[in-house]
């Protein structure tokens, strides 16, 4: 962030008054920059014993697996931004049902949001930002080429709820 | 935004190729601006039978009542963001519990979480942005000077859950 976006002068990085950050703040029009935590929201599609996953077409992790999930954008709810990046990367239409890992990334500045959801139908192929969709049961999952820590702490936590039939959410601090 | 953060030329509002949504685009440097919601995060703070509020000094809805919570940072969890709010708002150290409630708000690209928390101690006072901060038993909530409804659902909700000492997540959309 070099210039500002309201007046185009350029920036600097420090500490406001009353603030304890440095913002990228701008000394001609006053501006604070402000810079927060985006939101990762997405799902776990699930049709009869198996679970729907993508492989990406796209950095990062490209020719990876993974469920689908992005950025919510503004004016959607949590659940909607689910839905909708279901659709984008699998053409895939879901129930979405409850919020199933909750995980704060601090390093990267994400929080995702994973929901339980339900194919309505199994039908679904590969949006622009994936190179396969595919269902898979439990011993097909393809561990080794799992495309993010949450992806695989999602997966391990819903086979292994599966065995007792309850499904709590899971909130994990990813702080490395 | 008026102009690219990245090289001060001026921005266009339209959709980029492959994407489905207007956005910031710079035609000179061809940086795209996105926008996304941002994460308020707090708690409703406890101490025996009473639940702390901060009465607010800055707008919006300067002089009603709130629990202590305002914007994640980048670099923090969820439950730092929350417990880091309470002590900046209301000078009160917590013990950070269960997430409470969860909650959309896509008209104002807003998701809030609130936390439910224990006060280590007794002890607090008004920060910067707070006017007056104060313990409240359930009959003495000031229910028609609270500050927003995601404050008076979380409120609401907490006194009624406490008669069963049970006390669920709640996933709220505020759609309207």
């Amino acid at each position: 962030m070099n210039f500002c976006s309201q007046c185009a002068h350029p920036l600097v990085f420090e500490v406001p008054a009353g603030d304890e950050r440095p913002r990228y703040l701008c000394k001609a029009c006053g501006a604070i920059h402000y810079q927060n935590p985006k939101i990762i929201a997405g799902t776990l599609p699930i049709w009869q014993d198996k679970v729907l996953l993508c492989k990406r077409a796209i950095a990062p992790r490209q020719g990876y697996w993974t469920l689908p999930a992005g950025f919510m954008e503004n004016g959607e709810t949590t659940k909607a931004a689910a839905a909708r990046e279901t659709w984008e990367e699998a053409l895939a239409e879901v129930n979405v049902g409850e919020l199933y890992t909750l995980t704060s990334l601090p390093r990267i500045g994400q929080v995702q949001m994973l929901y339980l959801a339900e194919l309505i139908e199994p039908t679904f192929s590969a949006g622009p930002e994936s190179l396969e969709v595919e269902l898979f049961s439990e011993d097909e999952i393809p561990w080794d080429e799992l495309a993010f820590v949450t992806i695989s702490n999602a997966l391990r936590h819903y086979f292994d709820d599966r065995r007792n039939n309850h499904f709590p959410t899971r909130h994990i601090d990813l702080v490395d």
